[in-house]
């Protein structure tokens, strides 16, 4: 049998069954990719194969856009980062890999093309786990060159386990005129269930729309009916792998774009399209931490921080936001030494609410500043940029206490 | 007007209204706690101040209860660790405190005692931020020897900040024939929307189940009318405040117990009463991490570990299990000093997969030990738990990659 690279296949052999998409490979084995995502390499000799279907993403994929500029649609980037919705197979491990340029999606997804006039820029090439701050503060300057140029609308296609992180610290480093929308997929586009067309889709849509924020869309549900549009500094990836992995924690979403309409249905205020000048202060302090508290772990952990010239610390503890009685000298010795500590909580949803238990009013009394109802994450990422634009302690403390960009939601008798 | 303690109170000053339950106070102010859980003091100079209630609280706690033993009810031990549900005022920082005994509980709680004959013993007296390994060792040892007296349930009451730490740690060190059921509460009972007794009442009717499993009982919604019953390896608070954070991530919860009738309907499989013999392995090896990644974090924080003695490591990764590529060196380093490294995620839902993009094979060649779909926190107390049993990395690796007690579900196709 002539099996191509992406044909879907069964094979039977020595009572085991294998069903998947055929994927390069460099010996003699026929390598699989299976539902679950894992990769099987079977040898063919005394295999039973059955070809269930030939390789429809070829056919896509092959259909190469030329992309038609209509003078009337609106003018939108595709920032890419690299990540799913921009992978395919790398063919030294057999995983994927980022390597797709943003006019690769365009091609691939040529529906896109129907609702704005898109061009793209392959900023980086790297899966989401290797995105830093210096990434980030190259990313503000490549997007606000883009919106000077006269970008009604922008993209950025991301790796989905740090794009909140990413969004988020853009979300503080920019105010924007136009929208800001990050972008990514949980199944890359080799897969049956890839969620990468629809996301990208959606993710026009909002970039053409009305929501000047900086924001994330990604698949509400398990169904292809609707994406939700996230803010920025509300959303986590609550799922290794689902499609619906992205939640808003502490906030509903802003709204929803339904598919395949592309109706945009928003339920909470948001800033309007060109309400604002394009701002940039995209200066970060990158030498601060995220320190999980654990049951009876040492507060060494922070007086190694301390020591190592870290200019801030996040504290992920526990409930209303506590560490055990013996960290708090080491707390109070930070805040005195002009370190910031910053409490926020494990649970990740509910606020910070150090008055009710004693140990809370300890750390209070140290000089910890409370989190609010921010993920930790995101006060990790704000924390950075607060220390980029002053070093004042009282200022710093109001700054982490004030909502600058939708992370902090206003309190509510819970 | 003659104020009592607990009297429930409004006070008018300067266009501001307070409503609460007055605390001591040693000022001339009147503090008062709100139903936000937030303390205000007041001059009452100028005040006008009405009595909306008087102290409930005292009445109630006032009616101390002659435990009548009745030969046919089951035998029920409450240890007693501290926490919200055996929380009181502190008169020093007018914050909550623990400062009850396993008796005051059954005081306070008459109801208890027409299900279980009921005797208690305080183990500890700490706010939950304090617990530590130490402490469960002991724990652990004070709950086999209750059931070697012959207790048919036990049920452990525990702060709620971290008793899925100390529930998880009982889980794996005991293999028991009766009921281990841990309680707590997330509202003190000074407040009128507690639930310190609907969450004990049903903690006592499943300690005389069938259930014999080390699990925890909460709230299931803010309506009173169910508490869920979750396998201790499978729950996690994830909300500050609310009276309903308990949740069973990765599994659904073994079933609830519906309130006020006390019916208990089960959904997943469970060990049953007088199945098999008491075990007590309760051996931890205290110097075990738990590291969040965060993008651009330095590895230095893993060599701090290697270099300052620690024998395990768990690493809270992005997605599927990734943390950036220029970490891989120091996890095989880690590795081949004898330190196990176990990747979980920051996700929480979901399962751990690094064999999907490259920096995952590339993590997993490099040692790391995946966590499945196990907590992270609960990953790190297996950990503990496994290098207190054994220094063979193969054992090491096997025993953390199979299911013990419901810390690892079957992978599914999803």
């Amino acid at each position: 049998m002539d099996l191509e690279q992406g044909d879907r296949i069964r094979i039977e052999k020595n009572d085991e069954v294998y069903e998947g998409v055929v994927m390069p490979s460099t010996t003699k084995h026929v390598v699989i990719k299976m539902v679950s995502g894992y990769n099987a390499g079977i040898d063919p000799d005394g295999a039973t194969i059955t070809l269930l279907g030939k390789n429809k993403m070829k056919t896509r994929a092959g259909t190469t856009h030329k992309t038609k500029r209509k003078n009337d649609l609106p003018k939108v980037s595709i920032l890419s980062t690299g990540g799913t919705i921009a992978s395919k197979i790398d063919y030294r491990t057999g995983a994927v890999t980022a390597q797709f340029s943003a006019d690769d999606i365009v091609n691939a997804i040529p529906e896109l093309t129907s609702i704005a006039n898109i061009s793209g820029k392959a900023i980086y090439n790297v899966l989401s786990e290797n995105m830093k701050a210096e990434y980030w503060i190259e990313l503000a300057g490549a997007i606000a060159e883009e919106i000077n140029n006269g970008a009604d609308g922008i993209i950025v296609a991301h790796g989905t386990d740090t794009m909140m992180y990413s969004a988020a610290a853009l979300a503080f480093m920019l105010k924007t005129p136009v929208p800001i929308v990050f972008v990514g997929s949980q199944r890359s586009a080799d897969r049956p269930s890839s969620d990468n067309a629809m996301n990208a889709i959606a993710a026009v849509r909002v970039a053409v729309s009305d929501i000047a924020e900086v924001c994330v869309v990604m698949h509400s549900t398990t169904s292809d009916d609707h994406c939700d549009i996230h803010y920025a500094t509300k959303v986590r990836k609550m799922h290794t792998s689902r499609r619906d992995a992205f939640h808003s924690i502490n906030s509903t979403p802003i709204g929803h774009v339904e598919h395949p309409d592309g109706k945009i249905v928003t339920t909470l205020d948001h800033a309007k399209r060109g309400n604002c000048e394009l701002q940039l202060a995209n200066t970060l302090q990158l030498d601060c931490a995220l320190v999980k508290y654990t049951p009876g772990a040492s507060s060494d952990i922070l007086s190694y921080y301390i020591d190592s010239g870290y200019k801030g610390i996040v504290i992920e503890g526990t409930g209303l936001g506590h560490v055990s009685t013996d960290w708090i000298p080491t707390i109070k010795h930070a805040v005195q030494s002009g370190i910031p500590v910053i409490m926020t909580s494990q649970c990740l949803s509910g606020r910070i609410c150090d008055r009710v238990y004693d140990t809370g009013k300890d750390i209070m009394e140290a000089g910890a500043i409370e989190g609010e109802d921010m993920l930790p994450e995101v006060a990790l990422v704000k924390l950075m940029w607060i220390l980029g634009q002053t070093q004042d302690m009282n200022e710093i403390r109001k700054l982490m206490e004030t909502n600058i960009c939708h992370e902090i939601t206003e309190r509510s008798l819970q």
